[in-house]
């Protein structure tokens, strides 16, 4: 009997998160942050909420006071989640007092002439950033993308997180692949995209349930894209009501957070015999992947990584056929900075994760993509799945 | 045998919302719109996406342009969704070109000190926003509402993929109810809430793909979201593993999209026999949704129909358990504005669509809450959905 996997993390890593931003918002000569992005909330304080019109944000001030700001429906929600801050909540949205007034009161030191620096997130939108400024009029707003960067390196208990989360992912994958075979068996019609799809998000689901106390429930949880045949030929398709028949190439695009912490794991396969069309696609990209994984490694550049591993794409003729980077961050965002790709020239460190999913797609016929999120660690990267990737693993026969 | 429902509008639809959107951005004073908001992107052109770090946005020139701009990866996805607009793209994001460049490539009409007055949406963020402007420096920026402004009012077209979408919410419903007499039958272990909103979300998507043609994949398409017992008195917690039990309270809180218009429909069920307490609950929202709901009707401010709805549960010295507003404007957007609150003095309309959920929550003990998607008509208002509503109904016997 393996022990129970508990997903939430503990106060002193709240603790430590605050220290660290708290030291890099006075270097970078501000009196205080304010950001009110979801993840950028959660990273800091623990409490995972559903963003909505209703704002949740959180200061964090030069001066050690770390206030997260709640609508009431989210009070009893924080307070349950043990969110590390001091809370404060306004009524409703839009609501008679505006929802910053709450903030302003609790961090409005002086209430007059108290010029403080705040620097806020580049994500709050312009209606926010607005409403937040007319509740602090002496303050002085810079945007910083410092909470961004501060999560780009995972610590150790966010990556036992991802860990699980590519173990649940690899179930997915298994279960996704059981489910077509077991169809084929019984000599009906085969499933089509959205239940597969339907079946592997239920089987992650249940898996953390049954294994995880205190799962932490981020939209989604667990989610399976499953493209088919001609479908998958759109890189950012949804699954349809599409039936998978013999001859086609299939994606399993799946993953799923594990205390709020997200990983991705895609293979793609052919159900039937793969034609020499199929298998040119499916090597390349494989091969794209492989070299394109050992271009990750701390002190290499994103773009580097990004560009070792495209022109394996384009040496083999099929460049034509890309249609997006190598890969993105993930952590508590399922896409987050940095991003493997031309124009990020952020040097990779050990604790970053980022996806490793070159693909190819091909207008009529199918896509081909393979990721994995990978670790990046003192000497290279590892994939946190483990699903087999080449195509005579991926090959389901008839 | 009845015919199939079509989801996607018409370009004729398009039209007709591009020229009044035009009307009225001549009215305000300027020459241009534009917006990253993915509902508006959807309202003026029938382009859905799934919005992620690569901007997709709509420019809407005084001229008679309406151009597109999406990363690569979405092109061939606009083109297939026949998209109502110019269609411009940029290579990737972040990208070593800026990816705003090449909408400013587009639009730019002399590429000099040509002072375009364009308005923003109050939705983009500041990274966005920053971008944008960056690319076009001659031009003159201002934050404006008046896409949000402009869906207020459906369209007809409109209103009948809501009828849609609620007929579909009322078989969800059903779903769920008739899954929990099957298992009670059935006398073995009781549903818990992530399997019941599993198989209700199952049950909207299947009746969908079944029913429709054409279908447009919004996130979520149809969603189920089950409280149970104590669970339930957090108004935005999410499925557990807790399983139902003799004496719970339950909320049904499910919802899907037809052609991307979204409803809602939400119903509070006692497991067992009701309590008088449970009755007393039950029967005060049922009695504030009613009265609420007449509130609903043409030239009412939403502030007025929400005092008129929540004072008949302080009326019930029930107050303090009030943790939200009556509702919220819901198309495009599940919550959009206006809002039925106390903050809102906006005159409802003919052909708005508000929802009407009075709830409250009782901590440790259970919520309660009653939601209908409802039509402002021209002389009062109905609610899209029409599952029963009163306890009697919505007890399942054990």
């Amino acid at each position: 009997m393996t022990t129970r996997f508990r997903q939430p993390l503990e106060p002193a890593f709240f603790d430590g998160v605050q220290e660290r931003v708290r030291a890099r918002l006075v270097e970078e000569g501000f009196d205080a942050l304010l950001t009110d992005q979801t993840e950028d909330v959660a990273y800091l304080t623990g409490f995972f909420h559903h963003p909505s019109e209703r704002p949740v944000a959180v200061w964090l001030g030069a001066d050690g006071r770390c206030v997260l700001m709640t609508p009431e429906l989210e009070r009893e929600n924080a307070l349950r989640q043990d969110a590390r801050a001091e809370i404060v909540s306004y009524a409703e949205f839009p609501g008679i007092e505006a929802p910053f007034a709450s903030l302003a009161r609790a961090v409005d030191r002086v209430g007059g002439g108290d010029r403080m620096r705040v620097g806020f997130t580049t994500q709050m939108t312009n209606e926010r950033q607005t409403a937040a400024m007319s509740q602090l009029p002496d303050a002085v707003f810079t945007a910083t993308t410092l909470v961004t960067r501060a999560r780009y390196r995972k610590a150790p208990e966010e990556i036992a997180l991802h860990r699980e989360a590519a173990r649940v992912t690899d179930v997915m994958l298994e279960a996704g692949v059981d489910f077509l075979r077991a169809a084929i068996e019984a000599g009906g019609e085969l499933p089509s995209e959205s239940e597969l799809a339907s079946h592997v998000t239920g089987t992650g689901v249940r898996t953390m349930y049954a294994e995880h106390d205190d799962v932490i429930v981020v939209s989604p949880l667990a989610g399976g894209l499953v493209y088919a045949g001609a479908n998958s030929a759109f890189p950012h398709g949804l699954p349809s009501g599409y039936r998978l028949r013999d001859g086609d190439t299939f994606m399993l695009s799946l993953g799923c957070a594990v205390g709020g912490r997200f990983v991705e794991g895609e293979r793609t396969f052919v159900l039937g015999t793969p034609t020499t069309e199929q298998r040119l696609y499916h090597d390349t990209i494989r091969r794209a992947q492989e070299i394109g994984g050992a271009a990750i490694r701390p002190g290499a550049e994103c773009r580097q990584a990004n560009a070792t591993c495209l022109s394996v794409i384009e040496e083999a003729g099929l460049g034509h056929y890309i249609r997006h980077r190598q890969g993105h961050g993930i952590g508590l965002g399922m896409h987050e900075p940095p991003w493997l790709e031309a124009g990020d020239a952020t040097p990779l460190e050990p604790g970053m994760v980022v996806s490793n999913e070159p693909g190819i797609y091909i207008p009529g016929h199918a896509g081909y993509r393979i990721s994995d999120s990978m670790l990046v660690t003192e000497t290279g990267s590892e994939p946190l799945t483990a699903f087999p990737r080449g195509l005579d693993d991926c090959t389901i026969a008839l």
